[in-house]
């Protein structure tokens, strides 16, 4: 380790080099390079799911080697990413490329340690998560998602009070017929979270019922309320991405065709008649 | 207590000076007065949720003078509402107003009373919902839902029809199979609202085609027609919404681009048409 | 009944006299009649209601009675609205008359008789449905159902044939495992509307991955397959939802403003053109 | 058999006389000729419905003269078709024709071997398939739904993702508690699936929480994942059909009404106030 890191100093050293920038410039947009990358990150998830087999100790000892391979690529991958970017306070401004850093730093502890084992296994696999930051078009996908969600806050935060307000009620009611279902209002959230996703909800509502038969205007207007803000935020989704579509649409139009205006004929228009006016007088 | 009514008493008294009112209705408008009045309310929230779980008398006890003092607040900013308001008639036109006063003056039934507990410990509950009352974007969102409702009308009393015979059929042929499940027409309803949910809804069905072994068509032809009325209910909503989408941006270019119609362009043409006409002649 | 009938007769013979027709077709458009009709319905609907539960002899006796009022009552309003209407034969193109007419002649059947008395009792229920043949905005939402149908026809096709294809198969492989789910192609076919709506379907393949521990490709390919055709489906729906709301629009558009075209436009500056062009000669 | 192979034979040595082919050719293209082969492929899957009930020695007789019946008006039908098209290399470009020739061909492997019975049963149920090959109108939809799935693509990737490295730390952690829901990867990603789909899934939470309490977060964060990865994905399908549908009226719009362009009507007003400036001189 020490000798690898000795070469990883070198590297750092001569990043004044404005060549060696340009050639790791070149590697890091290189469409093999991205691709040699993709590859290594779907090996590293093969093996994940490998580890989860039950495996013989050579392979066990092949595949730590092949760990220890995959975190050096990276650690040389996220090096040549940085030299070849030509303004180095931007690399740290970018969300994925902090991500792709800690990702691999957090790699190199060792997974030996028995503590830090279960940290080290973790990181191993998020490391799948890389592709997002390797392939553009997955980052795009997650970028309009990110941006779709304060838009969608207000919808979530009615919903939020919806829930805590039934959690409250069904704590104070049914915390007596059964603890483990409404015991506090914490467990009674995650009730009623089961609850909106129907599954076995009508255990729930029988149990209910067996003490307070009008127990079922509980759960029906709660399903009534959740479908109804949960499809108000579907819809939002869906006039929120229409709306883009129509904006791009329209960006595309202003530019294609730069056709006159009404505004511009019609003044045409009027310089025509003036000529003409004062041709008569 | 009786000391509190008493200021109260003189505020309101004191309410003829519009100097008062003025400066009650700066306040009513501050932002910092918004700020503070909902983190009053998620502080009860979380009260609430506090009293689920099992706690100690001491801390019962501070909890009991932390909602008083949150009871006498809401007290307090209602009165600064009312006094703030210039057209005091306007007051009780508004709804959430009213609701939120409803919620206050409920709230100041103490809650030892065995009889009245539940209903002063749901009105804390119901304290949440000032949530709505006090973020404008949160009573936007209800008032566009509630509005929305009423155009919805058809469709859910087509729904209610098809659920209704659905359930006479049903006890009609299935009350003697399981009286639990098909009894009388209210419990059959209920029923229906499971399978539509599709919770357990092979174990109704398989329980009735011991009986009539052709009882899957009631099943199916059921589960098809809510999904087809529910489905339509959906398609109602994002089509009103687009609708309004539309209407907003086409009221927006009405608005903005004032640019000349083409039968205004036609007029100009005539005109100048006729001077050339006159000049020929 | 015999008495009933005399005045039925009489009604008949008398429907040559056009001053009768004209005060009919008046009652038959007249709004309290309507809601008259609506409201005996709605009563219809609660005497269903009401015998589902346990009743005394006497209120059985009383509900006897009032539905052989509401029997009379059905028959003389349809017989209004048949003397009301001017042309006769249009009276029967008319579903909902033909359907209102069925199901009144069969309402006269008495339900004493042991062997009729199911029959009886399922066209009292169905008798609801007349609320859709009463109330205009239902009829409109139930055409625009049916209209829809066809258009979908080709997706149920294709659906079917992945049923089909995936009960015989199934059938094939699972019959052996589990006669009760897979025993022939009908109780296959009900097995896997049961896995489509994810009703313990996990149960029906854990089964089946004991003796073939690859069936979860079955179920997967199967469940994907549906909701994919489910899904064009829905999106035919709103598609050509959205269709007719364009043409509507489009319509509307093309009715009122009847601006000048382009093409006149053009037609008109060609011919000042011309008057100037003479005019230099 | 020998004697059908040689009337096949003979028909494939006469297809140099373009008087056959052309006769050939029409009566691929006659309607009664395809109603014919729809109701032969519907009668093949009645049979394969039929053979999955218990059946009489002789009916089993009946029908496997009936299957070889249907296997060589297949046959006929394929080579009327190869012969009947003009050009011979375009047959074998079209997918659902190389479908058919290997539907066909594998269906005159005789079932009786027993190690082929399977295959030779499968091949007979995928006959029904045949139907999407004859009914242009399901073959357009099949067309339109496989010309979608590349765009959803990443999507998908995105949601493979988020499956594999729940699947992976599902492992890691649940494994030891339910090693028949988390043994390995392959067996977590079907549980996941099945979570997805709220089979039972509050059981294989409840399950985790008495180990770990707060996996409650991993199953939440999963769900909410998935619906807004799936969320995306419809999204993705209804602004693909809803551009398609603008697509196709637009090209519509462009070919049906050549309107001259404002463009061309400020060249024309550019001439005439042309005209005018030089008239004045």
């Amino acid at each position: 380790m020490t000798d690898f890191n000795k070469s990883i100093d070198k590297t750092l050293v001569s990043t004044g080099h404005s060549a060696l920038q340009r050639r790791f410039y070149e590697i890091r947009n290189n469409k093999i390079f991205e691709l040699f990358v993709i590859s290594i990150i779907i090996f590293s998830a093969l093996m994940i799911g490998a580890n989860s087999y039950q495996i013989s100790p050579t392979t066990q000892t092949v595949l730590s080697v092949l760990d220890i391979t995959i975190t050096v690529i990276f650690l040389i991958e996220i090096v040549i990413r940085f030299i070849g970017e030509p303004n180095k306070k931007r690399f740290f401004h970018n969300f994925w490329n902090i991500f792709d850093t800690f990702i691999v730093i957090v790699s190199l502890i060792p997974i030996e340690d028995s503590e830090m084992a279960i940290l080290g296994r973790l990181v191993r696999i998020f490391r799948v998560l890389r592709m997002i930051s390797i392939i553009p078009e997955l980052r795009i996908l997650i970028n309009s998602l990110v941006k779709a969600l304060p838009q969608l806050g207000y919808v979530m935060l009615l919903m939020f009070i919806i829930f805590y307000i039934y959690a409250a009620v069904g704590t104070t009611f049914f915390a007596p017929i059964n603890p483990e279902l409404w015991g506090d209002i914490s467990i009674s959230l995650l009730t009623l979270f089961r609850v909106m996703t129907f599954e076995d909800w009508t255990d729930v509502m029988y149990e209910s019922m067996t003490v307070y038969p009008l127990s079922w205007t509980y759960y029906l207007t709660f399903i009534f309320f959740t479908a109804f803000a949960f499809l108000n935020m579907v819809i939002g989704i869906v006039v929120n991405v229409l709306e883009q579509e129509r904006q791009i649409e329209e960006d595309l139009k202003n530019k294609v065709c730069e056709e006159p205006t009404m505004a511009e004929l019609k003044e045409e228009l009027a310089e025509i008649k003036a000529l003409l006016i004062k041709q008569q007088k």
